[in-house]
């Protein structure tokens, strides 16, 4: 029926957009370890300075560069403020990354599986992949190192493994590479060490943050950018004028200047985390070891969309790609103690009734 | 001292970002007629819904498509929601339109003067610009009709000059055009008329709306396109996964469900732009006819600068701009009756002065 070209760019209109996870209509009972959110509620603090902020300030335009989120961030990590760009939420970061620093037709390299997010922005970019698969141990792959491209990206702790790269070894690649390394930390929290260092001694890493996770709250959309002062001035130049909004500036705000809640929960989700892990192999499933608040289960035997149509039947959504790879797997948010404890009890029902 | 190569884009070394209208601190008392901010609060049932969101669900992720917001939008100005897309201010959706209609390379037609954005997002994507000159009545531009570029932006009613070209020559326009034509309508609450029956009816073109200006949430960062569902779906492929936070979304509902609210306060807008371009000629100056909530006065004889420090000077902030064709004139936003009063009067005693 449609007779008239598209009006879109050819790699647009041909392409696929990234696939969220599945969002629970409103009302819907289900238990959801489907998208790493954070099973506690945000600082007490953080709503208190929300509600307190929702009022006739907001006909003004926000401080273009989030100022009070972004000094706060500098404070507490170390940087100066110059060092730092607030994000609304890290894939806004991800996407000034690339446009910033990846010219259309030049490459972005990073190692796979890892978040599907970065070849579309990569597409949209009108930019190559350069995909280098990570071996058996998610320990680095030799082939990254001193990659040509202008930007490499590392998730890490890594989406959807959940498995972590020392610094060190984060260290030597960058070291080795010839453009902009960013590592993308959205689950560092939950892991036992952090390459912010890096983004503080080199020129040439730029650490991404969220506090969507740790700080539960993907729902306000933040993250931060941590790095050379040459390349943060390059993402403010790409970034939108008011990327932000006042009322995620003040949370933003808030939520850094309580990290002792933040770090409380993290402890709660790492020991539930440990819970997980035990629990399905117990049922005979076979995790990855995890730095995140989430677990990589390796089901084995074409089990994995047994699971996850098994649970969901039973109100529980979990993530599963269909794609080669990571297909006979699912990924399983930590949530809490409760909700871990009843997907446990479902999933040896599942997997009995074999 | 800096001996290596930038990691950034040619392109984006070398730009300028765009300079957004100085924000003064907290605590600083100033008049603000510089950033084209309502001075009327949002709506008291906005303020209501966001603290009444401000709540443990911030630890989950937005709808992705802005849902309850996407919907009421949809339902207000006449369209299905496919239709509309949600933006994070109509900034985002500017952005979203150059990157999934024009490739590195081709080119982006507006007449000029106009929004001073549009320049730097043909550039951040490497496209070029065709800048076409309105005419001394800021009509359309002739040269406009007919032009090849896979995208054109027409800025009605236009900033910095608050001129409206009329729906029928829009149509005329856009009907001569083999890309998508692009309105946008941040300021058309403030106008006599506005091009939403185009996006209903022709297949080309595309309406910004933001809630910025007559809605009193330029704090908020809501924008939405309105127009055919094939270029909008393209808009979302382009955009992040979830560009609006829980926050935005309830109070963009609320805002939209409360037009009345918005209305009563475009009437008092309107009545105090009369006042002003009264009062402004009554000292000698030469206001262009104004459809948005400022009014673009021409000062002659290079009277801007002394106007613009003038007024700085006594805690006025007004835009003004050191470009040729623009740079002996002000841009004033309409305030409350008393701040333009207050403008007025000091105006008057600066122009005294010569």
């Amino acid at each position: 029926m449609k007779t008239r070209p598209s009006y879109l760019r050819a790699d647009v209109g041909a392409m696929d957009g990234y696939t969220p996870g599945e969002q629970p209509g409103p009302g819907e009972q289900v238990t959801k370890l489907n998208t790493n959110e954070n099973p506690y509620p945000p600082s007490p603090r953080v709503l208190e300075a929300l509600r307190a902020a929702a009022g006739g300030d907001l006909r003004l335009y926000p401080a273009p560069l989030a100022d009070a989120a972004r000094t706060r961030a500098a404070g507490a990590y170390g940087f100066s403020p110059d060092q730092v760009v607030a994000g609304n939420g890290s894939d806004d970061l991800l996407t000034l990354l690339v446009r910033a620093i990846v010219a259309p037709g030049q490459g972005i390299a990073y190692p796979v599986p890892t978040y599907s997010l970065y070849p579309v922005l990569a597409r949209i970019q009108g930019a190559r992949t350069v995909e280098v698969p990570f071996p058996e141990d998610f320990s680095l792959p030799a082939g990254l190192f001193g990659r040509p491209e202008p930007l490499v990206i590392l998730c890490n702790p890594n989406a959807p493994t959940g498995t972590l790269v020392p610094g060190q070894e984060v260290r030597r690649l960058a070291e080795s590479l010839s453009g902009v390394l960013a590592v993308d930390e959205a689950y560092v929290d939950f892991a036992d060490e952090n390459c912010l260092d890096l983004a503080r001694e080199l020129g040439n890493v730029v650490v991404l943050r969220t506090l969507s996770k740790s700080f539960s709250l993907a729902g306000l959309r933040v993250g931060f950018a941590f790095g050379p002062e040459d390349v943060i001035s390059g993402l403010i130049k790409v970034k939108d004028s008011y990327n932000l909004d006042r009322l995620a500036i003040v949370g933003a705000e808030a939520a850094l200047s309580d990290l002792e809640y933040m770090e409380a929960n993290v402890a709660r989700i790492r020991s539930t985390r440990a819970r997980l892990v035990q629990g399905v192999q117990n049922v005979g499933l076979d995790p990855l070891p995890s730095q995140s608040n989430f677990v990589f289960v390796r089901c084995g035997g074409g089990r994995a969309r047994k699971v996850i149509e098994g649970l969901k039947a039973r109100g529980i959504l979990v993530r599963f790609w269909d794609e080669p790879g990571v297909d006979d797997a699912v990924r399983i948010t930590v949530g809490t103690d409760a909700e871990i404890d009843r997907l446990l009890a479902e999933l040896g029902g599942i997997l009995a009734a074999e």
